[in-house]
């Protein structure tokens, strides 16, 4: 087991990877002292590890309230977070419980909203079960629920107070959200890493394969990466913007075919050649390394190529986004693979361009 | 004008208490630069105080988005913060948008959780214009919905940047909800000032009547008292939870009730005999202070005696509350006038006593 750290003071937390942790008490413990504590998790993850956390929350003497909440994207919603609220509130759980978050990013993004809000906020650990959870999502604070009208529109930063990701989780993952969760790890090294980048490409058939080693310095490379920016910019008024690498491009693709729809990782993978694209044009990256960027997201097996929404469309989508100020869409671009930066003063036509050069009628990934 | 001050670091913020505030575009100009503003109020204090306050935001150089959500304690819920969510998103609002809670408890609640939930967090400013407000709850950062299963039980703390307490607004306030304010005034003497208690047996009749210094008085030495509090303990771990003094009892009232039916303010007011009663009953405060307490609360024109919901509904609705640890119920009782503590034990013979010996049934307060 590794244990990295999310320096963040007085809410600074660790991050720990390895195999076989669901089963490690001790991991748990020093959280629960006299604590009641209470599992979201979804009806795909119980079958699979329900029991093994549970005998873990049981061995450090906490009976675990047990809340199973809908999968996928389009279930990050009200709703579920109801479901959360009235299970605790049906088993009296006051503000001293400890909410754990077992399953993938929506149910870490929404049980942690749920922990942010409840009672006005109890504690929780994330307990990450799929690739992207375990390299983006279960770091950093970031809560939320989709609205309507936008991804993550609702939400705060809430931050978990520890992380538990157990590598083994990850043998059980359909192959469909491995792919997912290799999006965010390429987006690490492409925003700050081009060693990392470069050991992307050079290994990207054995992370496909799901080799224990390769997987485990992918997610450990990612945490380091991102819980180095986070420290920094615990709010996003500043560097942090930098991991929303293919976000603004990616959430648009999301909301604009539906939620859930295409995986977020998916998305996200699009959202990143187009971000690369834009890039070339507005002349910092090389046309050699869009095709770079473009290569190795469709080695993951993600789309390269957006769907056609129309560009209308897409600058309608893009407009809510949050990183936008005074009204203006800001973007994260690529100075060259390994160094990005945020991009306030986007000029129309290379946007316009860029989303007409880099969408097709595509099918949806299957 | 009087500025104090909530002594939070680096999200210290002033509390300006004066006469014609809503019209001094310089109070609200420092935390305006660039952003966009929105206002949250409700159809009662819009026609009132909305054009004033819209005037002096757009001398700032903001065109504020404006939205009115239902009056009343009732509609503290999902519903009214939905209908901001989606008035500011319809706006197209993004995080570097101001909201300005303009109107009482409720109004400042919904609109400082959708502040603290809006893209992640958004700042705020409160104006206040109903006592409760300006003694209570615009200081400190606490931001709420209802559950129907209990009072606040969905929130955030998420400070304001500035609280702008418009004294002349009181003389349209009407005078249920006067004295509903009143109640929380009395609580910050009974927590930890026995002279400002006894300044208010000597001038209810004055406050009662609207005397605009002797509000004023009222005013400042509350958010003095509550100031102090909040910055020594902004989460409520600790010395925090005094403030909540008759409020365990008061959320049971106004729960059991059904929220609206009694003002929250009327129902701390029941709360507050309850606690000193029960104070009295395990030997804390002596049985003529007893009589200070329903005496100074009766002549406030609130209610002195609880609704006869009968015992075992009583625990029932008091077990949820949020202040209880490890599923036991802890009260905020009295030591003197002046002087409070946390009782983490109280023994369930002398409650029961309290809840049977303070409530009748009675008319609801007109």
């Amino acid at each position: 087991m590794q244990t990295l750290r999310v320096a963040l003071g007085s809410r600074a937390y660790p991050v720990h990877v390895g195999s076989g942790l669901l089963d490690r008490p001790e991991l748990f413990a020093p959280h629960l002292a006299g604590r009641r504590a209470a599992i979201v998790t979804n009806p795909v993850v119980a079958p699979l590890y329900l029991d093994r956390v549970a005998a873990s929350l049981r061995a450090c003497g906490a009976e675990p309230v047990i809340v199973v909440v809908p999968d996928g994207e389009d279930h990050k919603d009200w709703q579920t977070l109801n479901l959360i609220y009235d299970a605790l509130l049906s088993a009296r759980c006051g503000r001293d419980t400890l909410l754990v978050a077992l399953g993938g990013g929506v149910v870490g993004d929404v049980a942690g909203f749920a922990a942010a809000t409840y009672q006005r906020g109890v504690p929780f650990i994330q307990v990450p079960t799929t690739l992207l959870a375990q390299v983006d999502s279960s770091v950093g604070g970031k809560t939320a629920v989709n609205h309507p009208r936008g991804k993550n529109m609702i939400g705060a930063f809430h931050q978990p107070l520890a992380v538990v990701a157990d590598m083994a989780t990850l043998a059980t993952l359909p192959p469909r959200e491995l792919r997912a969760g290799l999006a965010e790890v390429i987006k690490h090294g492409l925003i700050q890493d081009a060693a990392f980048f470069e050991w992307l490409e050079a290994n990207m058939a054995s992370l496909l394969a799901g080799d224990r080693q390769a997987l485990a310095h992918a997610v450990v490379r990612s945490v380091e990466i991102k819980a180095a920016i986070v420290a920094r910019d615990e709010t996003e008024t500043g560097d942090r913007a930098l991991l929303n690498l293919g976000h603004t491009f990616g959430h648009a693709i999301e909301a604009g075919l539906g939620f859930g729809t295409w995986l977020h990782g998916e998305a996200v993978g699009a959202g990143m050649v187009m971000a690369a694209d834009l890039s070339a044009r507005i002349g910092h990256l090389s046309i050699p390394d869009v095709g770079r960027v473009a290569g190795l997201v469709d080695r993951a097996g993600l789309p390269s190529v957006a769907p056609a929404l129309g560009v209308d469309r897409y600058l309608e989508l893009m407009s809510l986004d949050k990183k936008a100020k005074a009204g203006r869409m800001r973007f994260i671009l690529l100075e060259r693979i390994g160094a990005a930066y945020i991009d306030a003063a986007t000029p129309d036509g290379p946007l316009r361009e860029t989303l007409f050069a880099c969408s097709a009628p595509v099918p949806a990934p299957a």
